[in-house]
């Protein structure tokens, strides 16, 4: 028997998520009904992150157990090819039997992209939130710093998560631009429910001067969702790197 | 009588190129309609660039003449409510009567985005040109250096453009390598028909050690297009800029 770790990327906008719902295609069902069909085998599938409807992944990791003499680095091609365009399996490896994708995880990495111009964009329009009101790009770099560090980030997440505990720390929080372009890097060693999409909607908010960036360390003091900023659109959010 | 330039985004996934085609719906006749209908006058537009199916734009340039009170800022917005999502007027600007987007331009930029990996990509497809094999963007970036300058492109060129002259000067001509993704952008006093797609091509020719990079200099002087490279794909390229 052996436990394979892949690392999938995918374009979330024609799937209701990664994890299966009545209202949609899951990414997750998709993946399994391939791999499924590849190796003849009632397999199931354990992914780490369970993004939600719209968000993409450049490095969900998934596992699975099988018994098979497919050599692994042969699995990518085999399985991209019986998968959608928009999914694609990027690496194979095998990995220790105990390896589980979400609990031997230790840190993540996000990215999210805004489009940042009065007019709405024609290109790459499922990829980058786009933002009407001029946004003060160095304020918000300088909110951005206070999120650095160990918190709890009670005010940070939507309802529904079920972790135990709201503390998290985050690694880092860069904001690159490129024109109308604003990508936001953010590394953790974990993230609650809609945790990235809210801090993304709370430095916009910064940026077009509705909240001082000053007010961040209040906000993440408060445990108040209501004090913290808009959950941004799921379609500028990109599951990047999960790190073991 | 005004005379209107507009500066058009789109994507061209869905279309059959700027001009009309009979094989399909082009972004000219699209973007015309809206123009007729808002302004209930029988309009002409000229476009600066015949875009090739596939390719997109940031900056192709549009002019019109027409008599209407509506304030020219004012312009973009009804257009655009008017447009699929996948075109935009980014800006309107009243210009001088003799303006011409084709005649009156005095230099060009384009980019092409290239996705460097052996498997293909599942993100942003419509905008990179998936190139499996592993390229040397150093010697990339020599052969660069020889196409600068002006030179006669007779051997990057397609049959069909209508020009009388095939020399034109290229000012730079850069790559920027962000992860497994290539940006070229090259810039130019004007282009022939397919002339940055061949480059592209033989750039990427270079890339995979096809063409050495020192070779350049005598591919241009045999004009001879079986020398140069493949033509790259459309779906990488787009018109960003036309100076004035």
């Amino acid at each position: 028997m052996k436990n394979i770790k892949l690392t999938i990327e995918y374009d979330g906008t024609n799937y209701c998520g990664w994890q299966r719902q009545l209202n949609g295609i899951s990414v997750e069902e998709t993946l399994e009904k391939v791999i499924i069909d590849l190796f003849k085998d009632n397999i199931k599938i354990i992914g780490c992150s369970r993004t939600d409807s719209g968000v993409h992944a450049r490095g969900q990791v998934v596992t699975f157990k099988i018994e098979t003499k497919i050599p692994t680095q042969k699995i990518p091609r085999a399985i991209n090819a019986r998968l959608p365009k928009d999914i694609v399996v990027v690496n194979a490896e095998e990995v220790s039997m105990d390896f589980h994708p979400r609990y031997s995880a230790i840190s993540k990495e996000y990215s999210y992209g805004i489009f940042n111009r009065s007019i709405p964009p024609a290109l790459m329009k499922g990829f980058y939130w786009h933002v009407g009101y001029e946004l003060n790009v160095d304020n918000m770099r300088k909110a951005a710093s206070y999120f650095i560090g160990e918190h709890d980030f009670s005010a940070f997440k939507s309802q529904g998560g079920s972790t135990t505990t709201s503390i998290r720390e985050i690694y880092s929080l860069d904001i690159i631009k490129d024109g109308d372009y604003l990508t936001i890097r953010i590394k953790g060693n974990g993230f609650l429910y809609n945790m990235v999409r809210i801090i993304v909607g709370t430095l916009i908010e910064v940026g077009r001067g509705k909240i001082p960036y000053d007010s961040i360390e209040h906000i993440i003091e408060s445990k108040d969702r209501r004090l913290a900023g808009v959950t941004a659109k799921a379609h500028g959010l990109c599951l990047e790197k999960v790190y073991y």
